[in-house]
């Protein structure tokens, strides 16, 4: 393949003017949308609307001027037709660990078993939050492969797109398999959710959470979102029971009445301007098809994916090569995988690291071309050739990356 | 007292310069600082660059480049003078909500005892959160007058300035009268901190939270504080377990170890737009000596109270007159209290209403003048002298207010 060939597909791609929705920098090449996505023209305009209308001149009025109020649900609605989430079953609240101890409260809550399941290698706040939520109900946290789903199982929580890997499971099978075990699932949509089409309502899901700023390009630290089954939102109630979850949070009742529907998973007040970046940010997916988007990122893997493998024969694939089985992202072992970041990091290819030795790729089709997955895979080649990257960097690792 | 008299205070006030730190609307007298602060000035330079440059931008590495990663201490470290707090000893994170159940999980946790005590009158956010925990733990909640502390309480969780009549306890006394009595306490500061001077270490407290957008000024739904003593910092451990209060959050090791200090208390991604939003708007405290506020605070609430004692006889004054049995806000009772409110709103003096009979006004020094306040009073009076508020508003009551 040529850059001429690249560019061709470029010309061809009827997602290309996407790109105009985002601000990308110049020089760089950015492959870690699925860290922290890229920002959205639309956020700038929006977040300085916020700032010194909404807050500085209309002030505390603006919760009903500006319906602060109904936010969290309002940015839910469109996240909703994303996740294939029924109307009224998606709330933005809190960030992905805090709704993940919400729902494992509710899911576990509901069962006499007493057993939580998550998957070995799931993302580690996954496990944390479960450990944590035991450490107060002396459930059983059980991390192990999902194979099998034994009979003491009351939830299991489980992220569809593996972080490390991009291994992908089958949602509606693993549900199935979960309720025939008489357990309920929560899936983790971090890598999911703007990546590619979702169905949850198609997998007969009961509970989701996910990210807002990693492929929703809702700013760093962006509000997470929480899905709530149709079928399983009577009677919700978490046990984190702040004031904005309440029915009636303004009558300063003395007794705890959750709200009716989603907005029972809400706690304090929101982070009005965040959660307005995010709104903001939505619009990036106005019309956009997301059958669309896969299609593109399946495309740009296998450029990418095929000039690595072509010129770096010494990089281990780790991402699934059939598309039905991962994410959009591309994973590749090395042991020297933290030096030859910082390589490219330098030349202007933003990935990530992750330990012990894996190179992370996020392909983000809204934003990126052919011509930039090409060019980062020859870029790649030159560091691999050259043997340009510095050993050193490993005693100079940043917190971060 | 005159017009002109009050415009004197205001030559005479050493502080006045400070309201130049502030975007306040033409024509608006804003006595709602208590429920969400003003602008700062400096607030819509640092969301513009925390967008445009360190997202847009600099994007993934802003995590490092722009130490996004230790911003929750940082802005900490910013608010814990106005708290007299140890350095190291507080956190920004999540909202008030959260970081109540986050402590409530440690003191409870930390005693053998049974019992959560919290107060007749408390703001209810504090009761539903310690009744949600209990959900999951069995503690029993009593909902009581303080003047009794027993020998079966672990944790008393209290707000030093009661948000309906701003009535403030003695935290020291309160503190010392728990320890005897083999408790330990949180203090809610969310109608403190940045009204007036408050000592935690001086009055030998264990555990505190607090609100980032009424006094401190930091937006709308702005993250909330967290304190903890130095002495209980160790050990700390929430069972919000979430990967960034992790001890080291990116070796993505497969079990929850707790960062040490009071980092433990961080859970998730913070919001990093509005968590700079605060960390811009603590900047309006640069240089400002708290006992000067209060003593401000103080001869506003003379003037005000006084003004509207002497011509409303009307309305029962709930704030005790004592400056040091009160924070800093005016309540005022009447029959009536909602729709005179909306009357007041209507005429530009923005206060609050709270269930079923108060009007709230929040006396912020840095950037409230005397004319300001001797202004709302004299229209407060000619609200009442012509019953010029609409009795039908109450049936067209907003969601908030």
């Amino acid at each position: 393949m040529t850059h001429a060939d690249a560019q061709a597909l470029d010309r061809a791609d009827p997602l290309a003017p996407l790109r105009d929705r985002f601000s990308i920098p110049d020089g760089t090449i950015y492959l870690d949308g699925n860290s922290l996505g890229a920002l959205p023209r639309s956020v700038a305009a929006r977040t300085a609307k916020v700032v010194s209308e909404e807050w500085g001149r209309d002030l505390i009025t603006s919760w009903n001027r500006h319906d602060w109020i109904d936010l969290p649900r309002r940015v839910g609605a469109r996240i909703a037709p994303l996740i294939g989430a029924e109307p009224g079953s998606v709330v933005v609240a809190d960030s992905t660990s805090l709704n993940i101890f919400k729902l494992l409260a509710v899911a576990a809550g509901r069962s006499d078993r007493r057993v939580i399941q998550t998957e070995t290698g799931n993302f580690p706040t996954d496990i944390y939050i479960a450990g944590g939520l035991a450490t107060l109900t002396g459930h059983e946290v059980r991390v192990d492969d999902l194979a099998v789903i034994r009979d003491d199982v009351a939830v299991v929580l489980v992220t569809e797109v593996n972080y490390r890997t991009g291994a992908r499971h089958d949602m509606k099978a693993l549900t199935a398999r979960a309720h025939a075990a008489g357990a309920t699932v929560i899936w983790d949509l971090c890598h999911s959710a703007g990546a590619f089409p979702v169905d949850l309502a198609g997998a007969g899901a009961d509970y989701a959470i996910g990210c807002g700023y990693k492929y929703l390009n809702g700013g760093p630290g962006a509000p997470a979102f929480a899905y709530v089954a149709p079928r399983h939102l009577p009677g919700l109630r978490t046990p984190l029971s702040g004031w904005l979850g309440h029915a009636a949070p303004f009558a300063f009742a003395p007794d705890y009445q959750p709200a009716e529907g989603i907005d029972a998973l809400r706690v304090g007040t929101p982070p009005v301007i965040s959660m307005s970046a995010l709104d903001a940010a939505l619009e990036a997916f106005d019309g956009v098809d997301l059958a669309a988007v896969r299609a593109k990122a399946d495309a740009l893997f296998d450029v990418f994916a095929g000039e690595v493998g072509a010129r770096c024969p010494e990089f281990e694939l780790l991402t699934p090569r059939d598309a039905g089985s991962r994410g959009t992202q591309v994973s590749l072992r090395h042991p020297e995988a933290y030096a030859i970041m910082q390589a490219l990091i330098a030349r202007g290819v933003i990935g990530d690291f992750r330990q012990p030795d894996i190179m992370r790729f996020g392909l983000t089709p809204l934003y990126l071309r052919f011509e930039d997955v090409f060019r980062a895979a020859e870029i790649l080649a030159e560091v691999m050739a050259t043997r340009a990257w510095d050993r050193d960097a490993f005693k100079r690792k940043a917190k971060v990356v």
